[in-house]
């Protein structure tokens, strides 16, 4: 049933060379060819965005909230079929994907009504005064416009609320943009249901078909042949460090460079400060235990690194979340190769000889990864930067500081970091309070008293951060402020009414900034 | 009385090797030494800001907009004496100068009134739902922080509104960002001069030293410095294509690439629509003719382009706009090396013999510039890119076009672009309709029947515009939306009311998005 084929101006069309797709779990080969794109035909589906632009671009806020509402129930109505494809090409549990299916049709119709709000379009009007000295002030109007055809990765980790229809996709498509995804190639067809789903839903709303495509691809040219095709004006990336900064720098690098949001690496760092860590080590350190291991550790927000103060109440902890971590069986990563990274990463970890190895689990199959714990003094940790480095599934370092001031110095010698995390008792304000500000401009979240994993979708959420958490610390790619991406914006000076978009017309019904003030 | 020395941390210093600065009209060395700031200099001024940091940026907006107003109190108080200095830098007319003085004042008053206002920084707050399934909301807020130290590099052809109390710094001390700025090397003294300003405004209002610091520079060191500098968080820069794309190269290229805010070419085309043109063209030719010739055409939104239908009307319009810039003088430009790039640009333009020249008046020294037309056919224009570069100074093309679909290729056919001006009729809007979204994706800022030099300082300003107008078409340098270039979104989940930034506490008095309703 499964095509293998890219969707290219509402047709699939072959391209270029093939790959293969197997799972995980056993092996098995799940489709023998699915079509690798070529750079000629990376060049026609953004040619065919292009030719959508301008149609699509000017569709009204409720004429494409009436599209993402309709791919939701197009992705909802195939929704048995969608999980068990993912399933077999992902090994995550049946579960885990219907709920990431609700966050995905969520988030669609999230952006539906709030493009149908209608103040994420900044509209702002200043008026004329003709009177003003030495010149009179000519009537201006600025609104946020479609910053073009968009391009998006699917993520390894999230088949569906990170992929085709996504929070990209969905985001740059509320905006008004086309959007070009390249499929991750470990879920082409969960890419291939989905994007049908996209395509149905263009024809039933009359959308152009230009204003979604699909290219799949597991070669290096797939990727870097939508970053620098002139056509493309943003991208939009969930993935590693190496692969997101090689893709960035091709899109800095363009004749015309891009926006490109990346989201990289992050390691999540949890403050245990030392009342709560007294008071209630045991039961942190079951939740973070849980935390770690959930989707196998295969979360941008996996809480990877514990810092704590030295002495019993830390034994404690790690002895409790090592308990806990060794009642967890090896899983299934999500591919063969990021669980041969995982293994050799924490392999290179445990033979530099810098950090003491707690539960180190047997992975039972080639695809399979086992919770591990590496312990290590603040002062090892901050001459060795190997040692802060994400090791994507379910490692963590756990920082034993001397005092306050090495847990502050931890701090200061973070990376950006997607989220930071202190547990926390009211006693523990006076030594939060010097610490924050040192976080707080490590990390795009900062969270008490919860963990990082469960990312909410919501007006509030910032999802990145300094880099390398993320390419664009400005922006984040979950919650409606994403929408702000894929925007650009223009002023219309002395225009007349007929001329101007609609939210910056006299009495337009949607929010403006008149004259200085909000209506 | 001028140092020529650097402002860093509350202190005037020396540091790096020297350089002279030079009087445009009279080549007269104005002073013999001033300090040319190299990468330890450099680095010296960023520690600086960055100790400056989290106690700058903690403050409220009531008292940043108080030191905002000191500045421009601290400004006023020194007009003469910048007037005079600055026209000997500059050979900019007293008139212009105070102008823009008063520009300079008005906009950081506007900032000042603006973050008190607090929209800006864009509070959100979604509340916690603990009944929600399968899992309780935690309580999310969010609000935009300060993106760390700034760097910003002084204009040449605004020694005041875009330099060293310009725009940038106004947003970025406004958004909470300590500030370095690179001193433009021609006006070197009206730098310092503000810089002692802005040290006084500190002093009074209780600043730290490290808020704000100047560094002099003539050499490539000096602004490579501050654009690698770990410590800088962001770059505003304005001024030419080469320069600007090689410094956005080293800012995307640092470890931790960061944003780079460059305005940097645009040659501002005007589209003569037919019956305008028909029935005022010789008005339209006189206006064009002042803009074009205003501030000897060193304005980013200088018109250096117009498109027209071939034929009488443009003919016309051509020989009154001649008759009007044969009338206009020879007059100093900004620096010796502006006038000779001037010279060399127009005669290799005339050497190619591609496009007729009109009206080339007679240079009569060796700062001075004298205002060229090019006529061009539309065919030819549109195969050689190299008429399409913008030419600092008075110079313009003028594209005949057979028929207006020429015209809308050679719409299409443009780079980004700062403005994009539509002399028209009612009668013509039939003819800007299909030219209207061509257009819209080339230009930051669309007009109509107004010349674009001459850019508002208010809410509705879009001055920026697709590469290479500016390297980040999302964001612009005047207005009160530039503050968005030097703000970083930041969440806090389930935080205390005490913990939280005064904007997302529960009552707090400036605008918030509570729930998703604008309160």
């Amino acid at each position: 049933m499964l095509t293998g084929k890219h969707l290219i101006d509402g047709s699939w069309v072959e391209g270029g060379s093939t790959f293969q797709t197997v799972s995980p779990a056993t092996g098995e080969v799940l489709q023998s060819k699915v079509w690798d794109a070529d750079k000629p035909t990376v060049a026609k589906a953004a040619a065919a965005a292009e030719r959508a632009f301008v149609e699509y671009s000017s569709k009204t806020p409720a004429e494409r909230a009436a599209f993402l509402r309709q791919i939701a129930e197009e992705i909802e109505a195939r929704g048995a079929e969608l999980t068990e494809i993912a399933g077999k090409e992902t090994a995550l549990p049946e579960m885990r994907l219907n709920g990431e299916r609700g966050r995905t049709t969520g988030q669609l119709r999230l952006f539906a009504d709030w493009i149908e709000e209608g103040s994420c379009f900044d509209a702002r009007i200043d008026r004329t005064m003709p009177d003003r000295q030495p010149l009179p002030r000519p009537d201006i109007r600025l609104v946020l416009k479609a910053i073009g055809p968009v391009g998006v990765f699917g993520a390894s980790n999230f088949p569906l609320a990170f992929s085709t229809a996504g929070g990209d996709t969905a985001s740059a498509l509320a905006a008004g943009c086309p959007v070009i995804v390249k499929g991750h190639p470990a879920h082409a067809g969960t890419a291939e249901i989905v994007a049908e789903a996209i395509r149905v839903a263009i024809e039933k709303t009359g959308m152009p078909t230009g204003t979604f495509g699909l290219v799949q691809g597991a070669s290096i040219e797939s990727g870097s042949a939508l970053v620098t095709d002139p056509l493309i004006k943003a991208v939009g990336f969930t993935g590693s460090l190496r692969g997101g900064r090689a893709l960035f720098d091709l899109a800095v690098s363009r004749p015309e460079p891009i926006p490109f949001y990346g989201e990289l690496g992050s390691v999540n760092p949890t403050f245990l400060m030392p009342a709560a860590l007294a008071a209630r080590g045991a039961e942190v350190a079951t939740g973070w235990a849980q935390s770690l291991t959930m989707g196998v550790g295969q979360f941008c927000t996996n809480p990877g690194l514990v810092i704590g103060l030295d002495g019993p109440d830390l034994d404690g902890f790690l002895e409790q979340a090592c308990k806990a971590l060794g009642d967890v069986p090896a899983q299934t990563m999500l591919t063969a190769g990021i669980a041969k990274a995982y293994a050799n990463a924490i392999a290179e970890r445990e033979a530099s000889g810098k950090a003491k190895v707690h539960v180190k689990g047997e992975a039972s199959g080639a695809c399979d990864a086992a919770p591990i714990v590496f312990e290590v003094k603040s002062d090892i940790w901050l001459e060795n930067p190997a040692l802060h480095d994400e090791v994507f599934g379910p490692a963590a370092v756990v920082v034993r500081c001397p005092d306050l001031d090495a847990v502050r110095e931890v701090a200061a010698g973070l990376e950006g970091q997607l989220t930071a995390t202190f547990i926390m008792d009211d006693a523990d304000l006076d030594a939060v309070a010097p610490l924050l500000p040192i976080v707080e401009r490590k990390a795009g979240r900062l969270i008490r008293n919860n963990f990082p994993t469960g990312v909410e979708v919501c007006h509030a959420m910032m999802h990145g951060g300094p880099y390398p958490a993320s390419t664009d610390v400005r922006s984040t790619s979950v919650g409606t402020k994403a929408i702000e991406r894929f925007l650009r914006p223009v002023s219309y000076q002395n225009f007349l009414q007929d001329m101007l978009p609609e939210a910056v017309k006299d009495g337009a019904s949607t929010p403006v900034l008149d004259n200085g003030k909000h209506g």
